[in-house]
């Protein structure tokens, strides 16, 4: 765990501590902290101090049953609410599937939802978040993400921080996403996978970022995949894991941790929830450092407002 | 189960029991009995009792052990001989990936070798297999299904029987598979998914067949493949199961029953060897019943020769 301040010290600095999208790929130390500060609780949702070991570890977390399914069917009366209002037609924020009207990726669900406003300040989330981080945070982005039943399509391993770092000039991987399952994940409907311990090492991934990456990269992503000689290294000792759970399960997952998922060709859909956090200490670079030009704010906003947390009950 | 001789009776008759590839999909009782005559062992490595209500139940079960690990060792080198050796060079055979040398699947492994022609009269295999068809059996067909690593392309959701019968003749349901996996199947790597129960009910699917359909449905099926209101009405009792195990396990799965697999991103191959075996006395009738000719040979054999058991030790 880091000192205190150390960080902030450097933040300012345009210095490329996680180079990548180059000739070749290479497996580098990661160079940030996993847990900032001395992982101090922060309020009363915080983890414990075996949750805050397990995913300083393993680089995730998987907390069942933090959100009750009373909550969990609020969200998913706002999500079908939001889905076919009008607030969203037309906007970038809606992704739908190739070969149908029905939404395959809805962003910034907080800024057209109460809702979802509220609960990307909840407690039970920032309590976490602010303890792991040791910062206030604000939120680099947020979306639901609809895998459809029988043929939602799979997604290749990656590294969010490594596009966050390459194409939204976050500096340092001091940022994580904390998700919602708003459906059952199951082994038969495309969970994610993740490699135990990966967020450890930084994959420096070969190869360009070309123009308006994320318009491809939001259907599949092809830069910022690392090969399956680097995947097979960085799974070597903790082989590879599932994010299994009810709804209402909360998984955290570091900024740097290598996850996939396969297809779904199960009968159920599968909806969760992500809030990407990112600390107020981490502010972008103005440019990103494997791009040409940033992405749009949905995928990285310029809002570094702290959050503030709330106490909420859905109902 | 159903009186010895009841089906031999109707075995010449021309009647289409089950038909399919019509307008429009219907969901029929099977005709057929699961598990033939009395269920009596039929040698030292027959199902007990237990095993077989449990296949008669779900129209699967999944058997540890059945192969050592020395053994699926020398499977192993053998698939590896055979998929560089010349004898396959060139023939339909060998299926290879669309974007690479390796294969994809090698058809009638027995045809090329002395350890697969074994293997495939095995009496571990066929005390069971003639245990529940209670006749003699062959093979009609054979093959070794390799889903690389990575980038391995799921299978989308059917029953064998409603090809075997809508193109290669086959009158009733009295067929089953019998699969070695060869490498682990877990729940990373596009292990097959089931639904249990399925194969009491016949789906006739919708669509006719276009003309040498196998040549594109050995890639991806899209004839015989029921929608997503057929498969949740299979699936509303039993829900979904998978066929996970180490190497060496044995999978029996009923012709009709409903399975498909998803695709695998993992780190690790998943190799699994099919067996495919009739009743001597369910012969194919000389057309199709909704085809407008016969697959080939490799995937609907006209050998009929029945198999005599043999005790191997592979090593």
């Amino acid at each position: 765990m880091s000192k205190p301040g150390q960080l902030s010290e450097q933040i300012n600095q345009a210095e490329d501590l996680y180079p990548t999208r180059g000739r070749e790929e290479k497996i580098v130390e990661r160079v940030d902290p996993v847990v900032y500060g001395d992982g101090q609780p922060r309020g009363e949702h915080s983890l414990t101090p075996q949750q805050l070991h397990s995913y300083a570890q393993n680089g995730f977390i998987v907390i069942p049953g933090v959100f009750s399914q009373q909550e969990v069917d609020v969200f998913n009366d706002e999500y079908a609410r939001l889905a076919v209002s009008g607030a969203l037609k037309g906007k970038d924020e809606l992704v739908r599937e190739p070969d149908s009207d029905q939404p395959r990726s809805i962003f910034s669900p907080q800024r057209f939802s109460d809702v979802f406003d509220r609960l990307s300040r909840d407690h039970r989330i920032l309590d976490k978040i602010t303890q792991i981080l040791d910062s206030e945070v604000y939120l680099h982005h947020a979306r639901i993400n609809i895998k459809r039943a029988l043929n939602g399509k799979s997604f290749p391993w990656h590294s969010d921080f490594e596009t966050w770092h390459a194409e939204d000039g976050l500096r340092r991987c001091r940022v994580l996403s904390a998700w919602v399952m708003l459906h059952e994940n199951s082994e038969f409907n495309g969970p994610l996978y993740l490699i135990p311990g990966s967020h450890k090492l930084f994959v420096s991934c070969a190869g360009a970022t070309p123009e308006d990456h994320h318009k491809a990269s939001l259907r599949k992503q092809e830069y910022g995949v690392p090969s399956i000689h680097a995947l097979r290294q960085l799974s070597e000792e903790g082989g590879l894991a599932a994010a299994h759970g009810a709804p209402g399960t909360l998984i955290l997952h570091e900024g740097n941790t290598m996850h996939g998922s396969a297809d779904n060709i199960s009968l159920a859909a599968r909806t969760n929830l992500f809030f990407v956090y990112n600390s107020v200490l981490n502010t972008p670079a103005e440019q990103p450092f494997a791009a040409a030009r940033l992405r749009p704010e949905f995928l990285g906003s310029r809002d570094f407002t702290p959050l503030q947390p709330l106490d909420n009950q859905f109902s």
